[in-house]
């Protein structure tokens, strides 16, 4: 159903005047929206199409053709006491871009985000990112350490943790790779590839800043926050103290209401609202409190921005204003002019989105799009906006304002500053270019 | 990790004078919150203890005992392109409560409420309510038709739907028999079985007032809709045209970001915010829209509250404010005295949730509680309260006000109403008991 292709409407799913006038003379009567579904409603027959579009007359009259399932015993509650999405969604998957990297442990799964709705995104679907693979760990047998800077280091089990205050929060969690290979030119085809290691769920945990007051910890000269994971990558990132005092930072062990899935860190990760995925270390196993950053591997090395002039800028881990119209997009088709739907998602590393523009003609015009509700600080907000197509090519693009008022940029203009030979931290405004044969492309602006 | 039990911690993992005084305590270094715990710790060992407390050393000193997954590659990204829970949150399962029914397929699943976070319930943990199984119905086939008072009756594919202005909002969906068990006396014994027919989703879809403009329905004289879905059930329900016409009500394909799930409904059903389950009919398959209540076996002999006179009120969808604790609950273990985090869900039909208040002492005295945001209406409101336990028996309760000013009633309050008889519309506050022993148990005070 939400593969990626939006199928044919019937001829007369069109309305070069735009909606409203659709809709006030659908209202009047005196046109039929879409008419050539309705040959058999118009007849007066009070049965569904569905009814009668459906199973085979099995040869008694009063069975009426009804479908299989109208007429049948369905499965049993508790079939799956953990259910799954329907067969005719299998196509909706995370996939791993092939080639992309060298192994499989160390690699990535993209999100399709062209098929979600909504800000949730459901936990199967959630983008991976791991640096040597994932792991189910034991809970049971799990520890976490705060120490360095505290008066009394302190080891928790998971029970301990579980039994503090708790709080939940919707955030989006982006990795800083995100839209990476689309510095220099266009690189993939669809939203998947292209913007897809975006996710974004609701939290549970404990602040990072109720464990280290447990400690002790020295929360004037420890400047800086050491986070450190238990896979084979030990991957080991700095927090500010900033970041961790407002009560943000948590140390999590749910998502979307149910234990972390094991790919994001089961049972502890880090969540740091605003920053790239790479902060947000899985499988937590310590925090050490210091009073300068660490300079780890994974900050001095990777995860930093080749500049122009050679140099990299460091520690620029907050995820700026962003965001993608997600249908239609690259891959998609769009088999009819007429009607559709524009929608997308927007965020912001540095609080709530404020507002998103939507063109159609590549940027000449902009009109301002529908944000759905709740707007939160530093999580994905939707937006939806109409449009009806003429059939003629057109360039689609979204701009997202955040609540700072920083606006989110072409790729001129961060070309401009950024240069083209960078990895990380592409928020550039993105093109889907429609053709006249319905073909949605990702396409850049020079 | 999360299967109902709360596990020992330390003994010092007490605080008789409250959370207050252990945190300053703890931040001053003059009391050890979890002492117990931290014997290897506070030996000054930089490793952490999950390091230490793992795998046998394999003979190699420079392997220092590390955990397997520390040492060794793990599994590769996208293993699913769809995901699942770690293989140690497999007891957490909605469930079929035996002997409820006769049949499984017109039946009941109930959510594992003590075992979730936050405000989303995850699909697959989802409560189920079938009147004639489930299906999986392919998609490309179904059609939806809105008919009776309308200018132009319509039949609208899948694809036609998607392509219409859509909306997405959170809502909680809670059958009108949950708790349904307990009117008389105490009848089962856990969270999930008393509360566990309520989930909360994000939906997305097409308000049904847009679908009915289309259709050019009489929106003055409609005063009524009829909703119908397209299972062995024929499950029909009258919707009130007020409530469509404030643009709540939805026709909806999308839940947590992604489809419905089949036993939601797949590909189609409607979420009347506010309103019992029943009337969300699910395999959604034609609207009518007419001038008088419909009258249908769904709202007349069921779904109906039998009240001390012996007749019954009708019509009486909306679910008043509510709430529950979630853990401690019933048949959970505190296997020692000091710090719980008490937390629940609270839910009101008519708008948001203004105030949760807890109380461990059977109601004597109340403590109000942090509500978990955001706030939203007709949606699910997570709460969290510290809480010291002494280890004498508690008695621990709830009690939600909305928005309107609403409380929500002792049982001895709403039976003096409703009597005793009733199967329908219980939003009592509801006591676990924890008992000396740590077992908590289902009571009703009278």
């Amino acid at each position: 159903m939400n593969s990626g292709r939006l199928r044919k409407a019937p001829e007369n799913f069109i309305a070069r005047d735009g909606v409203a006038r659709v809709f006030a003379e659908a209202r009047n009567g005196r046109r039929d929206f879409l008419r050539g579904a309705f040959a058999a409603a118009a007849a007066g027959a009070a049965l569904p199409a569905a009814a009668q579009a459906a199973a085979p007359n099995d040869g008694d009259p009063n069975i009426l053709n009804l479908p299989e399932h109208t007429r049948g015993l369905g499965q049993a509650v508790a079939t799956d006491g953990y259910g799954k999405p329907s067969k005719y969604e299998r196509n909706v998957q995370r996939r791993q871009s092939p080639g992309l990297t060298q192994t499989t442990q160390a690699s990535v799964s993209f999100a399709p985000l062209q098929s979600l709705f909504g800000i949730v995104t459901p936990s199967g679907l959630h983008f991976e990112r791991h640096h040597q693979g994932w792991w189910d760990i034991d809970p049971s047998k799990h520890r976490f350490m705060v120490n360095g800077m505290v008066k009394n280091a302190k080891v928790f089990t998971m029970d301990e943790l579980m039994r503090l205050p708790a709080v939940s929060r919707f955030h989006f969690i982006e990795c800083g790779a995100n839209t990476g290979m689309e510095w220099g030119n266009v690189a993939v085809p669809t939203c998947q590839y292209t913007h897809g290691m975006l996710s974004c769920s609701e939290f549970t945990g404990v602040p990072l800043i109720t464990l280290l007051e447990l400690a002790g910890a020295d929360l004037k000269n420890g400047r800086f926050v050491l986070a450190e994971g238990g896979d084979g990558s030990s991957m080991t990132r700095t927090i500010p103290m900033s970041m961790i005092r407002s009560g943000e930072v948590l140390v999590a062990y749910g998502q979307n209401g149910e234990m972390l899935r094991p790919e994001q860190g089961y049972p502890l990760r880090l969540v740091v609202p605003g920053v790239q995925g790479v902060s947000w270390v899985k499988y937590l196993r310590r925090v050490e409190v210091g009073d300068q950053p660490y300079g780890a591997k994974d900050e001095t090395v990777h995860y930093v921005d080749l500049m122009p002039d050679g140099q990299h800028r460091q520690y620029t881990s907050i995820q700026e204003c962003k965001s993608v119209v997600t249908t239609p997009s690259g891959g998609q088709q769009l088999l009819d002019k007429g009607f559709y739907n524009i929608t997308g998602l927007a965020w912001s590393g540095r609080g709530k989105v404020k507002k998103v523009d939507v063109s159609v003609d590549g940027g000449r015009s902009w009109r301002t799009a529908r944000l759905e509700t709740p707007v939160l600080s530093k999580c994905l907000t939707r937006f939806n906006i109409d449009w009806v197509w003429d059939g003629k090519p057109a360039i689609i693009q979204s701009r997202a304002t955040d609540d700072t008022g920083y606006v989110q940029p072409t790729y001129r203009q961060l070309r401009a500053v950024r240069g083209t030979r960078s990895i990380y931290h592409n928020n550039a405004i993105q093109s889907w270019l429609v053709e006249e044969s319905g073909e949605v492309k990702n396409v850049q602006l020079s």
